[in-house]
C-alpha cells in the first residue's frame, strides 16, 4: 500500500543529530555528543529506598490510573518551591505535570500554533524543541545569539516583520547548545517586547539548578505579572531523565487547553515516577543533592575547559560557561566545520556539528557542541586531546 | 492578555465524562463510571521484586535517557509473543513502545490526518480516542454498532461518501463502551473494505487478553498481509495503567513518522516501567497471571450481570459480555437517559451517559455504561441495586 501522510509530518526526518548518535553507539568511539546527566550524579540510593517504600506502603497509588493534571502533592510541592525560591507563579497561574519538559513544548505548540504560524527561537537552539515545533508545521525564525542572549534589535525586527508570531522560545540559563546565559537586562527587554507585541514566552529552564559558577539570575517568569510566560521545568537533569517528569507553570487559561491535549497524548505521566519525585522533595535534602551535582559538573567542566585551553587554544575558542552540560566551540574561518566533525568521528570522537541546532540546517555555521557530563573524566580528557591533534592537523 | 489558540484546540473541551468523574470523586458515591483495573488484579509482589532487583543490579538503565523506539529487549519480547500467540507482525512491520496505547492513537492521527480529514469510528466508541482524533481537528464519522460489530453496509456507504478517510478506528474485543466483540466474519469484511478503499485500520486491543468466556477471535492484524493495520496493544489492563506502557505494531514506513512525532512529544516512554514489563514477561508466569485476572473479572462481571437480571430486568436490558471491563445498558424508549443518570447520581451511584461515547454528543442515545472492574464486589452489588430502585421509580 502507498501511504499518505499529514502535511505536518511530510517534511519531518530523523535529525542529523540522530545520525551522529549512530556513530556514538560504537563503544570504541568517545562520545562528546550526548546530553545525558553524569551517571554518578543519579541519587540511586534515595530512589531505590523511596521506590521500595512506595511498593510496601501504597502500591496501588503507584500502579493505578491517575489524573492528567499530575499527582496533587507533587504539584503543590513544586508550586511552593518555585514560588519561594524563584518567585515563579501568580494567582492566575497553575501547574501541570508533564512527561518531561519536552512535552511542555509539544502541548504549547499544539495549543497555540496553526500550521504556518511562527515561533521565534534562539539561533542556535535545542534541536529537540525545534523538531517539536516543526512537527506542527510551525514556521521557525531564528534570532542570532550574543554573549548575553538574543540580539534584541533582531528580535524586535522579527516581531515587526512576522505577522503570525505565537511564541518566543528561549532557554535563558546555560543554553543548549551555546552555553550562553541571558543577562537580566535582556530578560527584562525580552519580556517588554513580548508584552508590546502580545506574544507569549516559552521559557525552558532545564539547567537552571546546575549553576556551578557566577551569580543566579531570576527566571523571566519571576516578573510575569501579565500572564505572558509558559515556564517549563524538569527533573530530568536533577533527578533522572529516564523517569520523564517535567512540568509547566502557566496561566490557567492556557493550561486548560494543554491539559486536554495531554489527556489525548498519554492520559497522565507515569505515576510511580511522580511519587518518587514527590517523596524525594519531601523526605530528602534536595538542596544538598543539587550541591553534590553542581560539584560533579564543576569538576567535569573544568577538566573540559582546561583541556580545551591546553590542546585546542588558541585556534579553537569556546563560550565561557557557568553551568549546564555543554560547551560551544568555534572553529576559525576557512575551516569546514562539517569536515572537522567528520574527521573527528574517523578518529573515534563524536561531537555535534553546530548547524544541527539552526532553524535552517543549511545556514553557515563554524561551531560544534561538546558535552562534558556524559563521558568519564578520562574519556573527556582523551576526547579533547584527540580533537586537539585534529585541530593541529587541519588548522595551520 | 487575551490568548489566541490554534484552531485544533478551539473547540476542545473537557469531556462530559470528566464532569461525571467529579461526582465520582465524592467518597460517599458508588462509582460505576471508571475504567480502572481491579486493585486486587495488580501483580504488586512481582513488580515490587522486579523494581528492587533493577535498582540493585542496574539502576542507571532505569534512570538514564533511553531511545525513542523503546527498550530493545521489551520490543523483541512483545514482537515474539504477538507473533507466536496471535500471528501478529510481518517482515514489513516493526514495533514502537508508547506511553500507553492512547499515544498510539495520538501518533497515528498526527501522522495521518490533516485538519478536516476523516476518521471512521464505531458508534459508540472510546471517548479518549475520539478526543485525541478531535485534537487534530479530524472529522469523525460514526458507524452504528450491531451485536457482532459495525454495520458493514453503513461502513461501505461511509467509505464511498467520505473523500478524505484516513483510518477506520475499531476496538474489536469487548469494545469500550458497548462490550461488543466483532465476529471473525466482520473482521474479514472490514479488512476487505479497508483494502478496497485504500484506508488504514487502527486496531485498538486493550482488553483482548481479558476474555473470561467464549472463544478467542484472532486480531485483524493477524491477517494483515498488505500493511493496512496499525495494531495498538497495552500493559495497562494486564499489568498496570499507572506505568503507561503501550505499543504499536505497524508497517515500518508508518512507524518511522510516528517515532519522529513521539520524539517530539516525550522523547521516550518512562524506562523503569519498560524494564519492569520486560522482566515480568521474562522471569514470571505471564499466562498464569492473565488466568488469575480473568478469574477476577469473571467473578465481578457475574456479580454485575446477576444483579442486573435481578434488579433491573426486564425493564433495562444489557449487551451480553465475554470479557473486558464494561457493560452497556439500554433504557426503554420514553425514558430520558440523561435524567436517569442524573437521578442515579442524586442517589449516590455514578454511571456514564452513553452519548458521551458518540461522535456527536447530541445524537439520541438510550444507553449508559457500567464498569464492574473498579468497585468492590459489595459496592458493585449495592450500586446496581440502587439503579434497580431508580428504574422501578422511573420506569412504569
Amino acid at each position: 500500500m502507498k501511504y499518505r501522510f499529514s502535511d505536518r509530518v511530510l517534511s519531518l526526518k530523523p535529525s542529523a543529530i540522530r545520525e551522529i548518535f549512530k556513530y556514538a553507539a560504537d563503544p570504541s568511539v568517545i562520545s562528546l555528543s550526548a546530553g545525558n546527566p553524569a551517571p554518578e550524579a543519579f541519587p540511586i540510593k534515595e530512589i531505590s529506598e523511596i521506590s521500595a517504600r512506595i511498593f510496601e506502603q501504597r502500591p496501588i497509588d503507584a500502579l493505578q490510573y491517575s489524573v492528567t493534571e499530575g499527582y496533587t502533592p507533587l504539584r503543590v510541592q513544586i508550586s511552593a518551591y518555585m514560588k519561594e525560591k524563584h518567585n515563579v507563579g501568580r494567582d492566575f497561574d497553575d501547574i501541570l505535570i508533564t512527561s518531561g519538559a519536552q512535552q511542555v513544548m509539544d502541548l504549547a505548540a499544539k495549543s497555540l500554533c496553526n500550521e504556518g504560524d511562527t515561533g521565534i527561537c534562539e539561533a542556535p537552539s535545542f534541536i529537540g524543541s525545534l523538531n517539536t515545533f516543526r512537527s506542527y508545521n510551525a514556521h521557525l525564525r531564528g534570532i542570532p545569539m550574543e554573549q548575553d542572549g538574543m540580539n534584541m534589535a533582531e528580535l524586535e525586527k522579527a516581531l515587526k516583520e512576522e505577522t503570525r508570531v505565537r511564541f518566543i522560545y528561549t532557554i535563558p540559563n546555560f543554553q543548549n547548545p551555546s552555553g550562553i546565559t541571558m543577562s537580566m537586562e535582556k530578560r527584562r527587554q525580552l519580556y517588554a517586547l513580548a508584552k508590546k507585541y502580545s506574544v507569549l514566552i516559552l521559557e525552558d529552564n532545564p539547567y537552571g539548578d546546575l549553576r556551578f559558577r557566577g551569580e543566579h539570575i531570576a527566571p523571566i517568569k519571576s516578573f510575569d505579572e501579565d500572564g505572558l510566560v509558559i515556564y517549563a521545568g524538569t527533573f530530568s537533569k536533577v533527578i533522572s531523565p529516564g523517569m520523564r517528569v517535567g512540568y509547566a507553570i502557566a496561566p490557567k487559561q492556557l493550561l486548560q487547553k494543554m491539559i486536554v491535549c495531554k489527556q489525548g497524548e498519554d492520559v497522565h505521566t507515569n505515576i510511580w515516577s511522580q511519587l518518587v519525585c514527590s517523596e524525594f522533595l519531601t523526605n530528602y535534602d534536595f538542596a544538598a543533592h543539587l550541591e553534590r551535582m553542581r560539584a560533579i559538573y564543576l569538576k567535569k567542566s573544568t577538566i573540559a575547559t582546561d583541556a580545551l585551553d591546553k590542546y585546542l587554544g588558541p585556534k579553537i575558542t569556546y563560550n565561557p560557561i557557568e553551568g549546564g552540560l555543554f560547551i560551544w566551540c568555534n572553529l576559525p574561518d576557512g575551516i569546514d566545520m562539517q569536515d572537522f566533525c567528520k574527521q573527528a568521528v574517523l578518529r573515534k570522537v563524536c561531537v555535534v556539528p553546530g548547524n544541527a541546532f539552526l532553524t535552517d540546517e543549511n545556514d553557515p555555521c563554524q561551531s560544534f557542541r561538546i558535552n562534558f557530563s556524559t563521558p568519564t573524566d578520562e574519556n573527556l580528557l582523551k576526547g579533547i586531546q584527540i580533537l586537539g591533534e585534529l585541530a593541529n592537523d587541519m588548522i595551520k
